[in-house]
Order: C-alpha cells, then sequence, then structure tokens
C-alpha cells in the first residue's frame, strides 16, 4: 500500500481546526473527503503533524495517508485543491516509506504569527493578523523571546486539555522583527508544541510589551511553570504553521 | 477653511473604484458621507491623488479636503475608520497649506503589484494577488521591466479613455524581486501613471516571461507607442496605491 505525504496549505477561517468535530468542517473530515473522491476508495485515515485549533492557518502542513491504488500524483494534487478551492491547496506530494508518519516522523516545526501594530484599525490583512494598538515595548520583548531558546518545560503555556506526554520541550530558534508599517512578524521553531503553546507565548510577548504582567522576565514566567502567570492567549486567526522537517 | 490630508488604507474589493458611480459604492461617496457624518457638515469635495479603479488597494492613497470647523484629527481617524470598518481606515492625518491638492501637488507615486506563480491554486492570498500559474522567465522579466526606467510616450500601455493631458511619464525606479513560495513583487516609482499603465505593464511583463509576444523588448514595445503591441492588462486585485510623495 502506498504511503502518500501530502504538504497543504489552508485557510484556518475555512474550518472548525484540524481534527474531526460532530457537525462541522474539519480539515481532517474535508481533506479525507476529498481524498476518497479523487481516489475513488476508501482512505481509512489522515495523518497530520499535529492539530491545528480552529482559525490557525497553514502555509506548510504535512499530512500522510495509505491508500492501494498508486495515483498520479500530479493529477491528485489539481483535483484535491479543485475540490477544496479557496480554503485548501496541496502543495506538494510524494510516495514515502511505509513507516512515515506525518506526526511521529517530524523532528522539528516551524510556526510564524502576524501582528499589526499601529492606531489605525486592520483592512487589508484582516482574519490573517492580530490587530494590537497601542505602544509595545518592541526591545523588551524580543529579548524576552530569546530567553525560550533551548530545552524547557513549557506548562506556564500549556492550554488545559493538552494531551502531550511531557512538557519538555526544546526551541530551536526564535525570531521576532519588525516588518513595515507596524507589522511585527514572529517566528518559532521547536521540536514540537504544546497545546496553543505558541499563542500563549505571544499573547505574553504583547503583555510584556504593554507592561501589563508582574513578572517581566520571560525565563522567569517558563520557571514557574504556571499558566496564570504568563499572558493572555493571543488569536488564532494571526497564526500560522510554516513548515514541518522530517 | 482648514484643508486638511488625509493618507488612507483600503480594499479595492469593496468598492467600484475610487470615482463616484450611480447606485453603486464608490470610495470617494462614502469616505465623503462618513467626512459630512464625523464633522457635522457639508464636505463639498474630496480630492485624490488619483483614481484608483474598481478592486485597486490601496495601503497610502492621499486624499484632501476643505472644511470649516477646525476638527480633532485623532478623533476625526477614528470616527471615519469606524464608519467604513474592515473597509478603509485613515493611516495618518493633518493640516496642510490652503493651496494643497493631492493630484495636483503630487511630485511621485509608488504602485505595487503581486503574482502568485506557483502550480498550487491561491488560498491565504486570495483577493490580494494575481494567481499566475506555470513557468515564467524571470530573469528576462526582471531585465525588461529595468527598460522601463526613464522619460518615456506611454501610449503603449495607455487604456482607452484615459484623460491624461500627455502620455509622457517619467519612472524613477522599478524592482521585480522573487520573495517567498512562489511570490513575485513588482513596484514601480514614477512622477504619475496614465489609466491602467501600471496593469498593462504586469501584464507585458507576464506575458514576455511566458514568451507569449512577438516583441521581445520592453524597449522596443514602449518605442511603438501601440496598445497592440503589448501585452494583456493584469487583473486590479493584485495591484496597491504604497504611497505618494508631495
Amino acid at each position: 500500500m502506498p504511503n502518500i505525504k501530502l504538504t497543504i496549505e489552508y485557510d484556518g477561517a475555512a474550518f472548525c481546526g484540524w481534527q474531526s468535530q460532530p457537525n462541522q468542517r474539519s480539515i481532517e473530515d474535508e481533506l479525507k473527503r476529498a481524498l476518497c473522491t479523487v481516489l475513488r476508495e476508501d482512505i481509512q485515515a489522515v495523518y497530520a503533524s499535529g492539530r491545528t485549533d480552529a482559525g490557525v492557518h497553514a502555509k506548510g502542513q504535512v499530512v500522510n495517508f495509505h491508500c492501494s491504488a498508486t495515483p498520479d500524483l500530479y493529477r491528485l494534487n489539481i483535483a484535491v485543491s479543485s475540490l477544496l478551492r479557496d480554503e485548501l491547496a496541496v502543495l506538494h506530494s510524494e510516495f514515502v516509506a511505509d513507516e512515515f508518519h506525518a506526526r511521529k516522523s517530524a523532528k522539528a516545526k516551524c510556526y510564524s504569527y502576524l501582528i499589526l501594530n499601529r492606531d489605525a484599525p486592520v483592512v487589508l490583512q484582516r482574519s490573517r493578523v492580530w490587530y494590537v494598538p497601542g505602544k509595545l515595548d518592541f526591545e523588551l520583548m524580543r529579548k524576552a523571546a530569546q530567553e525560550l531558546l533551548g530545552t524547557h518545560d513549557f506548562s506556564s503555556f500549556q492550554a488545559t486539555g493538552c494531551q502531550a506526554k511531557s512538557s519538555l520541550k526544546e526551541i530551536f530558534s526564535v525570531r521576532l522583527e519588525a516588518a513595515e508599517a507596524g507589522l511585527i512578524r514572529f517566528e518559532i521553531v521547536g521540536s514540537g508544541f504544546l497545546k496553543q503553546m505558541v499563542r500563549s507565548i505571544v499573547g505574553t510577548l504583547v503583555d510584556l510589551g504593554r507592561g501589563n504582567l508582574e513578572i517581566k522576565s520571560m525565563a522567569e514566567i517558563i520557571k514557574l511553570k504556571d499558566r496564570r502567570q504568563a499572558g493572555m492567549t493571543a488569536p488564532a486567526h494571526g497564526l500560522y504553521l510554516e513548515w514541518v522537517r522530517y
């Protein structure tokens, strides 16, 4: 049975998140349905590198599935993208070894987050960035972001209901940069992420930048292992799963 | 009477273009109506640096208008942006000399154009980029773009119905760059632009990049002063008025 790996882009606003939910349009269900239609067989399961929450976008989510026929991959990409037009597109597909598993085989993941920090409300980038008006201490935020590097217990950024076995994760790189016209781009690469971890980190960075938190250091917030000591959870629509490395 | 200059952002998809049209939502009418509401007086006219066509976006369109009262500019920005929520935002406002006129006083204008060149259809950037699949000769396009520099008669890129007195325009700078993941960004700065000039230039660059034109050189197309010798007109939704200099 061929094992096929797909790299996909999707608009988080179009779905209730990756995971199948009764009476809702999940990426898992819609993609599986499209694959069944295109391949004319009953695809049992589609595995993703991780479940993205409702509203979270992906520029390079990776999934895999097994099928009995050996399809033409170029046609597969076009057909699946057409069925999920405007919502999801297959960027790349390839045959992979039988043991490849989109989640279990993942070595590193990159997320980005976009913040629009200006007085005027968001227009052109609406539903693509988190609009944060008011003054932010950008240098303090940049310094705080660097304290995330390395292996830590990230319980302070773990949402309730997280099913991860361990809250120990390694962060390989972090970047916070001011782009054009009030746009701030955050990028984080790590071994894996807990539930809503990136959004809690971004919310905490913004709370730090606004001077809203009693604790002023990211290192200390990490050390406390207490979600209540960290800042708010940033909204989903500013978050992008950029890529997954294997 | 105070003369007020506004720098505005808008989503071209929300309007029928700058110019007032019967039974349609133009930026001119909607902005004028919002100003009348906020200032509680009858604003006679709002002048823009230029009329953008239906679908064309602006990140930094400049307009001016005269009013009798002297408003608080910070409140003005917020109130106008709120009335045109999600569609238009006032980025900046200031009092200017009586003789300032958004169009007549303009010295230079910058437009950008976004092309998405990849196999997979557009998802996250839909209605913000022109999706162009297939192979493009990027180096040829880059070379052709440089031939636009300087003062030329741009009749080859002038749409019918253009009301400009002269088709002689000066191009100060041109840039064509490949950004991430198939995104191509074109940027052009000039003394002024004819009707649909930037879109005809971009369409011609893409036609050149695809090998679709008999004439292979931009310089020669300019020299012929014949719209029929140039390429297609690129769609409006990839075009952005970036800024106007005075």
